[in-house]
């Protein structure tokens, strides 16, 4: 179906370290920005999408996170949906409202994204991250991952819930070393993904880290999980970000000033895969393209879920900007890198940017919105008029447990 | 907007203590029976929208309920949102599933509530609930139920987070002392609620509790909440259930019989509301009798939010069955009873037929179509053409925090 959305307004906090600011003023400072940068009121809004991963176990918020969230804004009454898909919580939360403003349900609505991941517990934090995957195939998937990195040799032992790293990293290491023997991928492919975002990042003022890092300084970092160093994983942090969506005509009405469309937004679901079966990025991505009548060809400026390095390259190839096993020929050509023909990651991705997790998905919208209005300063793509995000969260099987593609155009 | 969808099936589990069963197997067992029912193939499902309000504190299943539950049942790819609006999950996933239809979006969808809530350790149980509140004002809730409960001189102390019983039952015990110290609703009034619930579970075959209760019965039971008996608190409980949501097209090319309308479906969120302004409920009640062009007098049968005894006698008056304050007369003239104008929770309502959170909202729905389809045997209202479902969760001030009413006919 042809959406019929546009993106009129959009804010975000800045991604980091927030431990003494609530869920409540995260929120609150996104929203502000993004009804200040559509220009309306919050009274305007008619529905809410509330995106979030993490707040049940990190703050104790279950349940009812987007209208405690709209509440210390002062906004009640308006139908408010809570909803999570891991770490594309907050590309659902998108998907969902341009939908409904499609349907013609709404005119004026709000998608937002916020999370708090630091706490003084680190293990409450990466605690949070065991419940992304089948808790009743946990001890399954350890022992897969135990089991895989002794076959590998790999230096470091499986972790889990309850220990100081998210078990994602030793799922995406293990991925990372089965494309290197697979595709002869190599470990400075990944450190350039690294060493490129951290360039992005150290250009926008809202990343969590904004130190340039050589390929050198990534190699030479400490081992998080064979092969991926420290700066080749997303870090954890604290942050909301938001959008205002309207209809066309709303947007006409108003008078809103350079909206960009969604073109359109795929949600799709993991699956028990067969190990060389097209996975739910492939599928998302086919079915975002078809509905936006474009190829990958078309494409000036993308953010993908480099939640790892090798993440970053995996993409490019479910993206159909490369073959199968090709993604890291791009890295070493420059192509992605700002100044390349499809610049990714221009805000600094996940990895630089910042990984609040329930945030992530709309932070990207943000970045592409501010790069098609050519208001992203110093990371400006020069002329860009279609752009990209690719939001991942949690794992089914062997496959990511929810995926979500949007494509915006001016 | 005019909604156009169809419950074309529906399935439920029984409800009650499932401590060996997990998440998987009681949504599996709800889908297949609303698959069944619908006579459609799991395959024909083209999205999904999940509730579920506890699993991630009392199963450690956060983030991706959904896409698990559904791996269970072999079904994947399928774009799959989890939403969350504490013991109003259900219905919002109900909601939001009947405007994509409604949109055009998909011909055929599931929408499925599931919740885990026994555990050998209760305060876990119990702890699930804290969530439903805005908890950075945790302690100024707690607070002012100690206050209250000093003032009204109750015999019970103030509860909460991981303790024996919910809080929530502390907040309805001081919205019903107020109610009776204003309007003079009797302590017996709320035992006539209770006492009827349990005559409508004991013709329920899938009730937690189908013991036939008397007026006296339930007032000699042990006090909760001040002058909440246990009876007049819904249990935990364990369960699942499920719809099938078609276009009215897909159904009629399909050849469902029976289909039941959704004719209106309204979502709203509650705030910190002036004592006397009426709350989310009232508001979501007046737009769906709007949207389905009826009134209160047009309804043939009811299932509301009796989360405790009081909460039903509280519905009547926020539906418009009778002015504010006169709730405890309907009960007295057994209108709401079997047989009365207007049955309401034929089902055994949750104090009886049980109230697993996030499965709630769609058993209702369950309930109401089996009614209107003239196939709920013993405690079938008869010629019943038009129902109301009320379903409600967490607390926003002293307002419900998210509230849903539906209203379907055949």
């Amino acid at each position: 179906m042809k959406l019929d959305a546009v993106v009129a307004g959009v804010g975000m906090t800045h991604f980091g370290r927030h431990l003494d600011t609530g869920l409540k003023a995260l929120g609150a400072e996104a929203i502000r920005s993004a009804l200040a940068d559509a220009g309306v009121d919050k009274a305007e809004i008619e529905a809410a999408w509330v995106g979030n991963a993490a707040a049940g176990v990190v703050t104790g918020q279950e349940c009812i996170r987007g209208e405690v969230v709209l509440r210390g804004m002062g906004m009640g009454r308006l139908p408010v949906v809570n909803v999570e898909n891991a770490c594309a919580s907050a590309s659902t939360a998108l998907n969902q409202a341009a939908a409904m403003v499609t349907a013609g349900m709404y005119d004026i609505v709000l998608a937002l994204g916020v999370e708090k991941l630091y706490h003084p517990d680190k293990t409450k934090t990466f605690g949070a991250f065991s419940g992304a995957v089948d808790v009743e195939s946990l001890a399954e998937i350890m022992a897969a991952l135990a089991k895989n990195a002794e076959e590998e040799g790999a230096t470091t032992a499986s972790s889990g819930a309850g220990t100081k790293r998210s078990m994602f990293m030793d799922i995406y290491a293990a991925v990372a070393r089965s494309h290197m023997e697979r595709y002869g991928t190599t470990v400075e492919q990944f450190a350039k993904v690294s060493a490129k975002n951290s360039l992005h990042g150290s250009l926008n003022p809202r990343a969590q880290y904004r130190e340039l890092l050589s390929v050198e300084d990534v190699l030479s970092s400490p081992m998080i999980a064979e092969p991926l160093t420290r700066p080749m994983c997303s870090p954890i942090g604290d942050g909301a970000a938001a959008v205002v969506l309207m209809s066309n005509r709303k947007a006409r009405e108003l008078g809103v000033k350079n909206p960009v469309k969604v073109r359109s937004s795929v949600l799709r679901s993991g699956w028990d895969r067969a190990p060389d079966e097209p996975g739910a990025a492939a599928l998302a991505a086919g079915e975002a393209y078809e509905e936006a009548g474009i190829g990958p060809g078309d494409l000036d400026v993308i953010e993908c879920h480099d939640a790892s390095a090798p993440a970053e390259i995996f993409a490019y190839e479910d993206l159909g900007l490369c073959a199968k096993g090709e993604g890291g020929r791009l890295v070493d050509e420059g192509r992605t890198a700002l100044g390349g023909s499809t610049p990714v990651n221009t805000s600094g991705g996940l990895l630089r940017k910042g990984h609040p997790v329930g945030a992530t998905g709309l932070a990207q919208i943000v970045e592409l919105t501010e790069q098609l209005q050519g208001r992203s300063g110093d990371r400006q793509v020069d002329g860009a008029r279609i752009g990209l995000a690719h939001n991942g969260g949690g794992t089914i099987g062997a496959d990511v447990a929810a995926l979500c593609v949007t494509i915006l155009a001016r």
